[in-house]
Order: C-alpha cells, then sequence, then structure tokens
C-alpha cells in the first residue's frame, strides 16, 4: 500500500525529532511519498529580513517578499536538509516543489474578499500523480514541500495538509493508498488535557456525536474534514498520529 | 545530441536575460539539462543577516551559517524560479540539487592547507547518470543548482562550471552528449577589449600558442582547462558563448 505522510513544524523545527523520524521514514516499507509543512523558520527569517507579518482572520498574508522567503526555506533549506538526511539514511528520496516537473499545480486564491497574496489551492486534476507513483515504483521517494506554482511561473504558498490529501487522492487512482497525518499529538484526544486519550476511531457517525459534545478541539475539525474527504475521494485510511509513532500501529484512525 | 547547458550569474541575477534566456532554451530542440550558477542574490543575503564574508585566496569560505543561505538561495529560490518559468514556457523541468536523487554526490574538500568550511568536489563516478538520463528519455528537463551533498547527510556548496561538466561527462557515458557554457561574453576573445573579437575554434595546438602570447585572460583558462578534460573524457564538443546567444550558431568552440 502506498503511504502518504505528512509532518508539520514540530518534527522540522526540532532537529533530534527529525533525526528521529527520518530514521523512522526510511524503514516504513513499500512505496511512500513524504509531504512536509514550513515551521518556525520562515517566520524568523522574516523577523531578520525586517518583512512586515500581516495576519488577517489568523491567516498570514504572503506578499511577494514573503513567497520568496517561504520558497528559499520551504523548498530550499528545509527540503534539501530532509533529503540529504534521508539519503545519508539509505532512502533514495527526491525533493519537489509542485512546479518540479509539474507535480503539483494550484490555483492563487481569489483576491476577494480579502487578498491573501500569492496563497494557492489544489485540486486533485492539479496533481501529477504518473510522474509520483512513476518515481516510488522506480524506489525513489517524493519529498515534497508546500510550494506550488501555477502553471504560469508564479510561484505559491500552499497549505501542506491539503497537498498532503491531494496527493494521496491522486495517487489512489493509481494505486491503493493511506494518509498518515502526523503531528505533536497521540491522535485525536477525547480529553485536551490527557494525552493518551486517543479515540482509536472515528467514523461520520461517532464523528457527529463528538462534534456535538464539543468533545474535538476547534483545531482538529479541518484536519478530520479533510480525512473524511480523501476518503470519499479514494484513499483507503487516513491515521492522525504522533510524529515520533510513525511504524507503531496506534492514533486515530478516520474511517468512511 | 544531449545537451547540457551551464548559466551563470549574469543571467540569474537580471530578470530580462533570465526570461530571454528561458525562452531560448525551452525552445532548444532534443534533450537538454540545465546547470546553473548562484549570483549575487547570496551575498546580498548574508549581508542583511549580518553573515560575515571570509575570502581567502579570493575565494569564499562557506561557514554553517552560509551553507544554509546558499542552499535557501540556489536551492530553493533561484532554481524554483527558473523551473516556474521553464514549466511556464512549456519545458517540464524539474529542479534537483545534487541530493535528489542522490544525482551528484560530491566530496567535502580537505581543511588542509586551507579550510573553506562546506565546499565539495565532484568525480564523474559521483553522478548519477542512469536518473538523469532516464529523465531526459521521458521529456523531463533536470535543472541543477551547485548545491551538492556527501551522502552522509551535509550539503556542499560546488562550483557550477564544474557540476556542469561532471554530469556531462557522465551523460556522455550514456548517450553523444555536447557541454554549452554560457556566460557573460560571445565566446573566448582575442581582444579583451573587442566583444567581437571571438576564437572561433581552440584546439589544443593553437591554445598553447594562444596561452605562450598571453591572449587568453587569466579567468578564462579555467574554463578552457575544464572544456579540455571534457573533451578527453568522452564529451562530445564543448562551445563556449554568450547566454544571449543559446540557439544561434557562435562562440568559441573547443576541440580535442
Amino acid at each position: 500500500m502506498m503511504k502518504v505522510v505528512k509532518i508539520g513544524g514540530n518534527v522540522i523545527d526540532d532537529d533530534a525529532a527529525l533525526d528521529s523520524f527520518i530514521r523512522d521514514f526510511s524503514a516504513l516499507e513499500g512505496e511512500k511519498i513524504l509531504v512536509h509543512g514550513g515551521g518556525r523558520l520562515a517566520t524568523r527569517l522574516c523577523e531578520q529580513l525586517g518583512i512586515q507579518t500581516t495576519m488577517i482572520d489568523g491567516r498570514r498574508v504572503t506578499d511577494s517578499e514573503t513567497i520568496d522567503v517561504v520558497t528559499m526555506v520551504y523548498a530550499g533549506l528545509i527540503n534539501k536538509r530532509i533529503v540529504a538526511r534521508l539519503q545519508a539514511a539509505g532512502c533514495n528520496a527526491i525533493g519537489l516543489s509542485g512546479a518540479d516537473a509539474g507535480v503539483v499545480k494550484a490555483t492563487r486564491r481569489a483576491p476577494q474578499p480579502v487578498d491573501f497574496g500569492f496563497v494557492g489551492d489544489i485540486a486533485t486534476e492539479g496533481v501529477n500523480a504518473d510522474f509520483l507513483v512513476g518515481l516510488t515504483v522506480q524506489g525513489v521517494v517524493p519529498v515534497i514541500c508546500s510550494i506550488m506554482h501555477d502553471g504560469c511561473g508564479t510561484l505559491l504558498n500552499c497549505n501542506a495538509d491539503s497537498v498532503a490529501s491531494a496527493v494521496a487522492v491522486a495517487a489512489a487512482r493509481k494505486t491503493e493508498t493511506e494518509l498518515l497525518l502526523c503531528f505533536e499529538k497521540r491522535g485525536v484526544l477525547s480529553d485536551v488535557d490527557n494525552p493518551d486519550s486517543v479515540i482509536e476511531e472515528i467514523c461520520p457517525e461517532n464523528y457527529r456525536q463528538l462534534l456535538a459534545d464539543s468533545v474535538v478541539s476547534k483545531g482538529m475539525i479541518p484536519k478530520i474534514d479533510g480525512a473524511f474527504a480523501a476518503l470519499e475521494r479514494g484513499v483507503r485510511r487516513v491515521i492522525i498520529k504522533h510524529s515520533t509513532e510513525l511504524l507503531a500501529d496506534c492514533g486515530t484512525k478516520i474511517l468512511k
């Protein structure tokens, strides 16, 4: 089964966590694709360069200076660091932005009602699954950052969860695929104060109840909704788990 | 015939020149690989970040902060800008550092007599020509920056001319290959003050004479020596030409 694994800032910002994740990901058997987010490095570099961060509704506006910084950090430093370490661990990784071999095309978000700048949204149709799956069949492991292109020469910053989901859905059209969303918790928790209160399975039925009882935290809702959308579109399984537990059979399974 | 084309700072630092080069490179027929250098952006970013540049014998020392900056700029911003624009021009480019799919491995330069830091040298044996030529056969065009890896997780800054040469030599073992070194002059000049005084052909015989007469400028000697070395190792032709004249039959041909 093809595995599409997504990691975020909690791994990327912590060198020891990244090393440990890289060992685990290298050991993961079968065809696999890694999608990584950004972490705090880009924000720090913006600060150092005196680039003002504008937030609207809690979301960052990506102006032309900021897209340059995130391209440098995500597609350059973070992506190549991960690839070089995977190579050292015996995993034949290849780092890709969406522009590379046109693997993921995005559409710039409409400037109304709010202009978020160089931010894009991805359609499954924008994913070149033939090329990505073709690499994995050769034993080459795509490592995809969240910088995409519009096909007309412009780079766009995208949400890494959405990238992972679109890649998994597109891969699922070629081969059986599961999506592993790794983050800083052991899964979806029934009690935010208890890190071990992992809900083993979420299906549409108990999800409605969890929402009604306000058990699921607000931040988790888009992740779970995204997981259900991926399942509806052909992904076999979605698992939300801690990035240190990649190889263990644990976390929250999202089921159709 | 496979074409390995190298561009440097004069194209990368000039947006109009880059656009024009991208149109020409997209129009270049047959299998092709682009290798690009760095330009002034990394130096500027180092300045903005207060990273001191140390030069020894006219060469930059790449300390740990500097390798991060050049990785961001070369493998991130410049590489992805070029790739996105090539995609827009209908050329199915894929941006690669040496670490990606292990396409080019380098060896960190010995710290004696001078420690240049994270700087590497490339052997032809370090080039994964199977993968690179395999991409070009599929119609995918590798765009390679000068950031390589040592295979043990460390990124190394390399000379882009040397990268282009090593890639051309490795490709020549698979398929007939020519190397096009593009720069800011129309070729090797017999009179530095006359941009049109292009020497049409240089072979070992007239090269000895040109050197004896001090016709060839000091800066050109490593380029020409590198060209001869590539010819000795199987590259069919080397042409040194202006980056605006990629499609024209001009420049200085280096012949064995």
